[in-house]
């Protein structure tokens, strides 16, 4: 009898302690371009918490544009990072949904795993954390059940489902399905460069809220330009090849450091080079959007 | 001394073994017409979490339309089958608040519990799931204490507080308070039906965030119209009995079988015919809305 | 033997039933201007999972108007106070990133924890609950590790963070960092008063959801106006001091008491008065707003 008692306790104790060393942590963080107004996200979840009641639920955003696969690779690498590892994603902005595009998971080296169909979503991602693996999900097995007549909701059926088993540990990330080759579909775009004194880039995203303006050009890159706080910079921003912007600004460390209504560039949380105005939208005052049409030239100013 | 060891691993293992058979899993599932830019959602979470801090609190929408209980009802039904059994939902629009309407929980027989004023909201819910009992909330008992004073905010001070205590076992079913007749106040809607190889039926709804017509025609009626995918349809869209649209398009199992903008039928997560454009709004388009008052007649097309 | 076992589940136990005593609840609410359509708040969650992925992550609202002191204040003051002693909020509505406001962490009377720039903020809630400490966050240890270069996004990598902390009781509120005086920074503005059978006061705010007003008016100043419910008020409304409308209201219970679209005057869910119409806007037909610039006169009517 004492050692039923002392199995059971010493089996109750390594619970407790081992649980955190798994590499799930029971945290699922969503992202979708569902929006907020139906119940697509909670049949998502209701979903999760069918796997295991205790899972803990978050999310990115439910508003990335519909279809933007490329605004769904960015919100990831803005968040990723900042969860810790053995966290799962799902991230569902799912264009080509019944075609023959792959779901898969991807476990970055940084420990984190994303379900998601691979169709640009996880560009971004990847080149930041690295690929530690990749796998596609088999669905004869990783499928809700009662689920097969269903064509359309991949989110609910699939991601959020095979999700959920794997940050419950009910299948661990070999039973996701058959390992692919270590890459994933990457969406091209135009790299950030300095050469002969002009930094060359991308507007990434605005930063909707404020409608300040998000670089693809790293601190890294930025501090080779040698422009220090309170330096002014020439900026050159283009649609397509048409200059659309062209004005002087300080580099400056914080919004505080010049008038209100006044541009700055500055280092946003990801250390990219921003521009906005003080306590003013940028985008929408020189009517400035985002993605690969939209590049940036940055000069240090005569 | 042995015994009392025992009985206490032994009762830590039957807590742990039994609490998933329990009625209730500690999730509560809130929905309201509130919205998300004040504080009234967070006020119910809060007084919630004050019931039991372990509570997992999640949502529905907020966004549901301002006294819509059509809206409600079709949310409720969207996704409560989807969240485990002994699920609480609580569903706050309520455009009678004050008036002499019920406040009520629901159990169904798939095992869910629905807070709510009975006013429409549990009608398509209590279809879909069936009524297994209904209990009239006792205010003089299930009611935040110090809020005898506030005349509007059921929604925190009785149908939160109330679901929360029923989730976390704090009272059973039966302390809800006195049973009800097996009936809930239900909306009128025309029924889908299929006469002479013309199927009718009403848009319940639209899929707010793609434009997408959801209506109220199950798969398993659709079916008996004998229309595989890829042929041919004719849809006709009544407002009000006058006719808003009248078109062809083909049944298809995915949005990537027609070209982009090109309208299609097929069925939604739900299982119910639907129409859409391929990466496209059919709703803004066409300028077509949802409710009782739109119809829609669908044919094999010669 | 039996003294480890006995140990051991008097530990176990003791755990469990010593944990609700705690002065932190594991749950951290959050408030925001960032809005919910990129990944700020996500990555201020990942933070905080990061510290402990037990804390219970939940929200007031991330739509505070951006740079909005007065109604992050007003948010804070709805909400606090129906969750319970012990929850910690991260409020980041933070116009002065950057200078030299002050971070600190309020410990109200009733047991709150709110981390926050001290830039009127607190304004509301100190008033509500009473300051029972206030502390200056250390920087130099309560700060994400590598978030040195990082000048922007004190949100995530301090607020959040040091909150997270405090609520997984990494940190003791002394080890927030040094004491402060027991005040915070007010914002002004006209407070409630009755002069002369004249009620007069500000309002506040807006119940955006549905266009009511809700006023600084409490129901302990109004009930000495003696007018009991159904009797008729006489509303005066200014717009920096000019007269914006005019008109009589019955003092009521409920929405209900009224026809639709006629206006009234009720108690608030927080004992205020407020105006409404019922099943309609009184904002949006009236031209009314919120804030220190539109104040209210109510008399009983002839």
């Amino acid at each position: 009898m004492i050692t039923f008692l002392q199995k059971t306790v010493y089996l109750l104790l390594l619970a407790g302690s081992l649980l955190p060393l798994q590499a799930q942590n029971r945290i699922v963080v969503f992202q979708s371009d569902f929006g907020l107004k139906d119940g697509a996200v909670s049949a998502m979840k209701g979903v999760a918490s069918g796997v295991s009641p205790d899972l803990k639920l978050y999310d990115i955003t439910h508003e990335i544009p519909p279809y933007n696969t490329w605004e769904a690779a960015y919100r990831l690498a803005q968040t990723v990072p900042y969860w810790p590892a053995g966290t799962v994603f799902v991230s569902v902005v799912d264009p080509g949904v019944g075609t023959d595009r792959k779901s898969v998971v991807l476990q970055t080296k940084a420990g984190h795993f994303i379900v998601t169909p691979d169709n640009g979503t996880l560009t971004l991602i990847a080149r930041a954390e690295g690929i530690a693996a990749v796998r596609e999900i088999d669905e004869a097995v990783n499928r809700r059940r009662d689920s097969r007549q269903s064509y359309t909701f991949h989110g609910r059926d699939v991601y959020a489902y095979t999700g959920a088993r794997l940050a419950a540990g009910a299948i661990t990330f070999e039973q996701v399905g058959p390992a692919l080759p270590d890459t994933v579909l990457r969406i091209p775009y135009q790299p950030a460069t300095l050469d002969k004194g002009v930094l060359k880039g991308t507007i990434d995203i605005l930063d909707v809220q404020y409608g300040n303006l998000w670089t693809n050009i790293p601190d890294s890159l930025f501090r080779q330009l040698q422009a220090p706080a309170g330096s002014q910079l020439q900026v050159t921003l283009y649609h397509k090849g048409r200059q659309v912007y062209r004005g002087r600004m300080p580099y400056a460390h914080t919004f505080g450091d010049v008038p209100t209504g006044q541009p700055l560039a500055y280092l946003n949380s990801l250390m990219h080079l921003s521009f906005a105005l003080n306590q003013g939208s940028f985008a929408e005052k020189h009517h400035i959007e985002s993605g690969s049409d939209w590049s940036v030239e940055v000069r240090r100013a005569l």
